[in-house]
Formats: C-alpha cells, sequence, structure tokens
C-alpha cells in the first residue's frame, strides 16, 4: 500500500498541470478558483488560447467525478463567451483530447480564440460516410449497449 | 412583435438540429432524455462519431443557460467514457466550434473515437509562442478583464 501510495504521488508530482495548480510552475492565469484554473498555453494556436483544469488530478474526462463536470465546463462556457469580449474574436473553438494526442495526462479544456479567415478550419480532415442506415444503425447500437452499461456487446439487429 | 415571434420561429423551424430533436428528421439516436440527445454524425470522422446536442435552440456554447450546462457536458463525459468501450477504440476527441467553423448554429458537441495511428492529429495546426511574459500577460489580463465583466478594457501594466 505504502508503495502504490508513493507511486501515486510520485506521478502527481510529476504532473506538470499539478504544478501549475499547486503554484510551483508559473503561468499565465486568467482564473483561478477552489475547483479550477484557466491559464495561457504557452504555445497557442493563437494568442489567448486558454487551457481550463481541475485543480484535482484526473487523466481523462471519463475519469472526471460527476459532480466535477459541470463546474468544469461551467468555467469553459464563461471563458468562450470571455475570449471574444476580451480579443475583438468572432467565436472560440473548444476541445479536448483523451488518451489519444493528450499531451499532459491531466484533463485540460482548450478554448481557442477564433476569426473568421484566421485560417484554422474547424473540421478540415477528410470526412467518411457509412456505407448505409443498417452500418450506421450497427454503431449506434454499439453505442447505446456501452452507454447502458453493456461494453461493446453487439446485440440482435432489432437492438 | 409578432413579426419578430414569426421570424424566431421560422428560425427554429429551419434548424437541422431542431428536427432531429422533434423527430421530424431521423438520425440515429445513441441517447435521448428530457434535456439532450446524441446521435450519429451523418458524415463521421470515424464511425461511431457522435454530436450531443440540447433540446432547446442555443446557438453557441456562451448562449447555453448555466443550469444546462452540467447536464449537457454530463452527456459527453459518459460518451466519452462510452465509445472506447463500444468500439473498441483507445481515446476520444471532444469539440465543439462556437460560430466560426460551425456548420449547423444549434450547438453540438463532436465526441470522436480516437485510436492511435488512426491519422487524426489533435492539435497539428502550427503552434505560436508569446515573444514573451509581457505579451502573454497582456493577453491573461484583457480575459480576466472580460470575466470579471470588464469587456476588452485593456487596463494599466499593473493589472
Amino acid at each position: 500500500m505504502l508503495g502504490a501510495g508513493a507511486l501515486a504521488c510520485l506521478t502527481v508530482t510529476d504532473c506538470l498541470f499539478c504544478r501549475i495548480a499547486a503554484g510551483s510552475v508559473p503561468a499565465h492565469l486568467v482564473l483561478a478558483d477552489e475547483l479550477t484554473l484557466a491559464f495561457l498555453d504557452a504555445r497557442p494556436l493563437f494568442p489567448g488560447h486558454v487551457l481550463v483544469i481541475p485543480r484535482e488530478h484526473h487523466e481523462t474526462l471519463a475519469d472526471l467525478p460527476a459532480g466535477l463536470t459541470g463546474p468544469l465546463f461551467e468555467r469553459v462556457r464563461r471563458l468562450s463567451a470571455a475570449l471574444p469580449a476580451a480579443l475583438g474574436a468572432q467565436g472560440t473553438f473548444v476541445a479536448l483530447n483523451n488518451v489519444v494526442s493528450q499531451s499532459v495526462p491531466h484533463l485540460h479544456v482548450h478554448v481557442v480564440p477564433r476569426t473568421k479567415g484566421d485560417g484554422l478550419r474547424g473540421f478540415f480532415w477528410p470526412r467518411g460516410r457509412y456505407s448505409g442506415d443498417d452500418e450506421a444503425e450497427q454503431y449506434a447500437r454499439r453505442i447505446r449497449a456501452a452507454l447502458a452499461g453493456g461494453g461493446s456487446a453487439e446485440g440482435s439487429d432489432q437492438g
């Protein structure tokens, strides 16, 4: 037990965002309260690009306690209103990566100011299509089953 | 007044996602409750790409009533756990566009299954840097002022 505790402590201590939350690594804060912190991304997509984090170390959105989800995204919501007002932007891009493409394993929500013609296309990756309703419904059914706690069960066609 | 009301009604009627919420346009639903709806994006980045919307017509995250923010993102959180379980994915990409790059002007949160090597890099746009702490702090100050209700005021250096 002691070993596991020490390992967890080491993990948290090594976490850049925990260090920012603890005040031991400096950051340009824009918001700080008992539950969350928001600060400038040091390598912004555009100036004013902000990261919003829970103070507690949770790696992904799925790991976040349900009671923290509302408060975290309420701060994200406020920042999505504040950035255009602050920076003369027209909109925002809000995004988070869970596990894949996640640079720091401490949940962080990007809020990025957007201006028409800024060159950042929201979803400019190639988009696909389902072969038809049957294929789409197969995927929908698998997701519904996982939401219901049934894992990835691929049930009957009458799901 | 009647004219304005009719216009608002027309706007809502014309909204694709309001029509899906009303059941008048079909979609592959994965979740439906009194406040929210989640369904497959018809043109997925990867199969299983889901959109989560509030049933009520709100255009952007900033427009969303505070009381809906928690419930909406609690559904997003659940989906971010369910998609990997359902689809054998390793992670998820969660994103929303406000105004700029927003294809349908009804708030919608993308939840996209991610797998290492899937070719979708999370933030592969060129990232910038601030010229130094002074420039960064100027941006942070403007955002803090907007959060505090002070608009885009660019106050003193001692902000």
